[in-house]
């Protein structure tokens, strides 16, 4: 099997090849093909998703990314917007048809203390968010900017909303068989759209899901004060950026939160945390998020649920004997990728 | 002075009575009329906002509401979208022209084991929100779903923009100086309006005022891991009404949170909280929102410093000695209102 990787930008290149090494240690047969994106491209090929790195994704089987994006005054901000670091990310999304993002949030038994959250609310929570990722105010319709006004259009159509609410019963099936859809069909007429078609395939498929609908301003209340609540949530594209990363600070470090991609074609693996040109080059970035990236690649595009697991209980291990920074400890990227590949031993 | 009140459904006309209660008695002079919104106006006259009730707020200083709405399952909310008890309250707002919604966020000192933060966390925090209400996704543009597809436009005007940055600025120039923009630049072109006219404003009309920009899916993070950087908050309307629900789980409940929607003509102010239909009409919910929600009405529409002050004194005291339910303790409305009356006297 072929993993494209595209380190991007800030601490990417640094945790891609924590997750990289870990990802060869468990899986040697994979060839590793590395591209560019994000800034970095731009300035080396005046584009944020070349047509080389777009080629590449031919004959892959899976793209692990890290991260794209710079600084706040970063002069890739002030880019016509279609060269900007985040176009790219938009434009391989789009490339690679993934339409249903998967972002598990779980909080890791010992690790509640480093929650915002007080522990009794934190403990245990185990959310997956399913967010639409191809669709809604993000891409097409009319977006504009025109003198003194501005437009842009939030559009989704039937099968967009069947693809991803498919993706959401069938994890929920695997999980504690509850899915959680948001909406603020109180106001949108494409919620209503939304609400109606993700209720419809749920009597038609799924009569084993149980399934709710609620506001997308109250998920964003209950979230915080009961988390234990949810099993699988499941939104549109622009809700679902918004409430998976509100989730994401719930087990209390962005460092520990990896996402999968998936569509038709390969799927996309990345870490959700930023470029945090900060601290980029340092060595101390916490590369526990694109590991487990790497781990959510092997199950769900290799098909590799053993390696997966590997993986997944090594990080858990590190997490707890060697911390990193951002994690109150003092482990540096490489110490730490290194308790991880001990711990698989 | 004409205050117009609108009880409106579910545990609206009880909060609503307690807050009249409490406006009579620190403001005698005021004429007091009630009206009828919502679901409770449609099933009397076939419309969620009456004309009777449209014409009593001609001549009205301020408008003081309830809530509208009823439970999950209320044939409400199958009735085509103008004629349920939301399209009510969105009526409402556009007939007043109400643009800058204001909420406050003040964890009350002492009572910061409430919130679902850890209490270093909560302690202290003072944000306003100001929320655009007017405009965005919520109103006018292509909004239509049309077989299997669906639309909504959000569309912002520059002079939009400028009249509720005007009321954020104006509010830090209060407090402590501080006003943080929010919005989705970076994939949104509505959102590059909002900032290039927000930044102008503040050059042109606001040096004293400290502006920055973040991402609305980094504020839901930065909001609940670290609550304390934020002083004003400045948002359009849909990443408002996420953004300030959210915020209002910080005091550790919703009865805590009065509102405040200004504009050209009067006023309208009300508990951010829901109908609750199922505690309704047991006398039993918290009317502190609603109450401190008449205080803001003093404050800002008529103009009364004094009064609003004590009635947020009163209400500070009231909470510590007489809890309702919601907060752990056994005061019922009536209770809760007279400690409030008494701790005025
Ligand atoms: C960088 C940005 C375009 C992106 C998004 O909004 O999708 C990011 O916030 C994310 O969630 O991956
Ligand atoms: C009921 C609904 C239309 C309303 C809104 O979204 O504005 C509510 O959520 C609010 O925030 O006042």
């Amino acid at each position: 099997p072929k993993v494209v990787t595209l380190p991007g930008d800030g601490i990417g290149p640094e945790v891609t090849a924590a997750a990289v090494e870990v990802l060869r240690e468990v899986a040697p047969d994979v060839k590793v093909e590395e591209h560019a994106i994000g800034g970095g491209a731009y300035d080396r090929d005046g584009d944020p998703f070349p047509q080389r790195t777009r080629d590449a994704l031919g004959d892959a089987d899976a793209v692990l990314l890290g991260t794209v994006g710079g600084p706040q005054n970063s002069p890739w901000n002030s880019l016509p917007r279609h060269l900007r670091p985040e176009s790219g990310l938009l434009a391989l999304r789009k490339a690679l048809g993934c339409y249903a993002n998967l972002r598990p949030v779980r909080v890791q038994p010992g690790l509640e203390h480093l929650s915002p959250l007080k522990p009794e609310l934190a403990r245990g929570v185990d959310i997956l968010i399913v967010r639409e990722l191809l669709g809604g105010i993000y891409f097409d319709g009319d977006r504009r900017i025109e003198g003194g006004a501005a437009y842009n259009t939030m559009r989704y159509t039937t099968p967009e909303v069947e693809r991803v609410a498919r993706v959401a019963f069938w994890a929920a099936e695997q999980r504690r068989g509850r899915v959680t859809s948001v909406d603020k069909a109180n106001v949108l007429e494409v919620s209503e759209l939304w609400r109606r078609d993700v209720t419809a395939l749920r009597n038609r498929e799924y009569r084993n899901v149980h399934l709710n609908h609620e506001y997308v301003d109250s998920v964003a209340m209950l979230i915080v004060a009961d988390p234990g609540r949810y099993d699988v949530i499941v939104t549109e594209n622009l809700f679902g950026d918004i409430l998976s990363d509100l989730a994401a600070v719930i087990p209390g470090s962005l460092g520990l939160m990896p996402s999968a991609s998936l569509g038709d074609g390969p799927g996309l693996f990345e870490p959700i945390h930023g470029s945090a040109p900060d601290i980029a080059g340092q060595g101390i970035a916490n590369p526990a998020a694109a590991i487990m990236s790497a781990g959510m690649l092997l199950r769900h595009s290799l098909h590799r649920p053993e390696a997966a697991n590997q993986i997944d209980r090594a990080v858990a291990l590190a997490l707890r004997e060697h911390p990193t920074r951002d994690l109150g400890g003092k482990a540096d990227t490489r110490t730490f990728t290194h308790a991880v590949l001990d711990a698989m031993a």
